[in-house]
């Protein structure tokens, strides 16, 4: 079974709303393997509402409405729908007694205008609005089932537990099995989008590319599955394509939960071998750092680090000398080196990291353009150092959160290989 | 004129992503009056694409799409499109060059994914993309002006104000009446948004309530005022609103322009003043020079610091006793001015900013609950000196958040009233 949904309202289609309501309304539709097929945002405007229902009215099962069903003169839904569906709404007495009784019990009283909302489309269910006054309505046309629901998110809410959610349970139950869609995740880190989808061509093939989205970053990709079927085959169809695309792409994976960063599977590596770390900064200017105690224990491997962002900081503090400087220039494997090196022994750390580099708009050259990053990890010995000369592109912004993610990377790299 | 916007991926037809793009495309729009008069948003399905865009077609008199023109299989739109327009692709040699150009400049290969990327509608015109790889397209048919953009934020602010903003301007020149939206914007820093809410009532009843919009963020509220009509009568009103906004609120207003941050205006001020700074974080991990370098520029004022995580690096790095802080304990006033004094002390500089408190989740305690933060910022006298306790309320993320904003606008104060 495939849905749309249209959110109704001339606030959504300002410059600050965004309808919020679909996401949990897909949310519920997903439990039920019913796969959203699109969305549209309509402004209240009677006849743009019936043609964009009329639209949708040709490509899909369910159309779920939300918003408009106020009493006010901009609330148009209801007669919108009508009209779609050729139509004449008419006064329903049964709700507008409710209403009454209603209104009656919050000590208020019920308006001509508020009279509205008991009006009905023939053939139309009601649906008991719980913490609102405008009741919903569902209406079969052809084939497809329509749902019309308020647009307050609670009320929203209310609706998609009270009345969509058992609707949909009888319904797709008719269809063959209990069909659900899940998802799941692989996150990869400082690899271009265009080489992850190289890597993964085979896997499209193998699997289609339908149930494969892929979403890029500054200096990470994720790729998104999907599948559709029975609870248990979903599953296990998730896992081989995990697992696949694991083989494909290799150790630039660095997870498949949602909710694991970079920095934290970095630091549960750190934690699992014992081992401390501490970071000198130039051109990041402290988003190393602060990635790291993003996590929370960080404290466990993150010992501390200096922002040496001037020349002067960098002789006072990590003891690399004016004549150095002045030799290789600040942004140099050298001084990256000296840096990481210098920062590891002030803090007895096991690992060191050094990061300098030009990030921008201004500071640029021929031999060494904006986006220049040199980056040193430096452990107890060659074997357990890296070094990498960048020249990452973008905005000082996109220019920063890749050196950062780089430096994660590396040294995540270094303590898996050893 | 009026417009509609159709945002294409998958991703934003699942539980977590919505179409943000379609806010800064209205943004544009309503600058020169063009409404919008709905929005869709499909997924990476080619029929659903050109059916979708065949409906707008009849409706709207400009069609912006986003997303689908990068170089991966699901990336659909550019054929898509030509369908709905009963057009063939082509391979357009010269956006092929200068796309091979571009890879080479990365230092990078250009595989055959990415010719993709110069696949051109015939008739169409090809829309240079500054940061991205994949240019987008404009194409007229009949009574229609289609734009095609990419999908990634940067690259469709890029594409608004290089293509978009000149076209526009040029196109509605033509129309007769001159009704436009203006809006502009107020930001207030750590201030409750119930607070700037009771403070801002008169206004509300003075210039209607429906032309303030507020908006609430981690230490941070942003006021967005609306005014529509002639050019003209649009920037008086909104200079009015602004002033009395800005009597009502007094100096927690920091700007009024929209592009400026907290430490953007910081940092001129110390500019102004000639003066510079240095950081010792503990709790914020480096969050606060993060913030302080993200400004280009940065290094005229700002010299460096330590992130002093872990007791021993306190000692070791600025010279705090362990007896001090055994006394205190590490999240305290007193630990906090010794760490702003000594940094300061140690890069000669004019302002040092000390940082220290329990970020959470754990940590906390019944005298020093999670959110339990001391900030001290210390300059060459007493009278330029301030200090402040605060438990912050939220999870790790905030609290880090507020930590930052607090530090930066304690000191903006400090120098505004020098």
């Amino acid at each position: 079974m495939n849905a749309a949904i249209i959110a109704l309202g001339s606030e959504l289609l300002g410059t600050t709303k965004l309808d919020n309501n679909s996401l949990r309304i897909t949310k519920e539709l997903e439990k039920f393997g019913v796969s959203l097929i699109g969305k549209s945002t309509i402004g209240d405007d009677e006849e743009s509402i019936e043609k964009n229902l009329e639209y949708w009215l040709t490509h899909a099962e369910i159309i779920l409405l939300t918003g408009g069903l106020g009493p006010t003169t901009d609330d148009v839904t209801r007669s919108a729908v009508a009209s779609a569906l050729g139509k004449k709404l008419f006064l329903d007495t049964a709700i507008e007694k409710q209403l009454a009784r209603r209104f009656s019990r919050m000590g208020r009283h019920m308006t001509e205008i508020n009279r509205k909302q008991a009006m009905m489309i023939p053939g139309g269910q009601p649906l008991e609005n719980g913490p609102g006054t405008a009741p919903g309505i569902r209406i079969k046309y052809k084939k497809t089932t329509i749902f019309l629901f308020p647009g307050v998110p609670r009320e929203v809410q209310y609706m998609i537990t009270t009345h969509l959610h058992p609707w949909l349970q009888e319904h797709t139950k008719m269809e063959k099995s209990k069909t659900v869609i899940h998802h799941a995740i692989l996150k990869i880190s400082c690899l271009p989008e265009s080489e992850v989808e190289q890597l993964i061509l085979p896997a499209y093939k193998e699997f289609g590319k339908e149930w494969i989205t892929i979403l890029g970053s500054p200096g990470e990709v994720t790729l998104r599955l999907k599948a559709r079927g029975e609870e248990s085959e979903c599953q296990t169809r998730l896992t081989l394509m995990q697992q696949r695309l694991c083989e494909l792409i290799g150790t630039p994976v660095f997870t498949t939960q949602d909710d694991e960063s970079l920095e934290f599977v970095l630091g549960s590596l750190l934690k699992k071998h014992t081992k401390t770390i501490a970071t000198a900064e130039s051109c990041t200017g402290g988003l190393l750092a602060e990635r790291l105690t993003r996590v929370p224990g960080s404290s466990d491997y993150f010992l501390g680090g200096h922002i040496t962002y001037s020349d002067q900081s960098k002789v006072n503090f990590l003891g690399i000398s004016h004549a150095t400087i002045q030799k290789y220039g600040a942004v140099s494997k050298e001084i990256a080196m000296a840096m990481a090196k210098n920062i590891r022994l002030k803090y007895e750390s096991d690992y060191g990291v050094g990061i300098t580099g030009i990030a921008g708009p201004d500071g640029g050259s021929l031999t060494k353009p904006v986006g220049t990053v040199h980056i040193c990890i430096v452990g107890s010995n060659k074997t357990l150092s890296r070094y990498e000369q960048r020249v990452f592109s973008g905005d000082r912004t996109r220019i920063r959160l890749q050196s950062a993610q780089w430096a994660l990377e590396m040294l995540r790299q270094l303590l898996i290989k050893t």
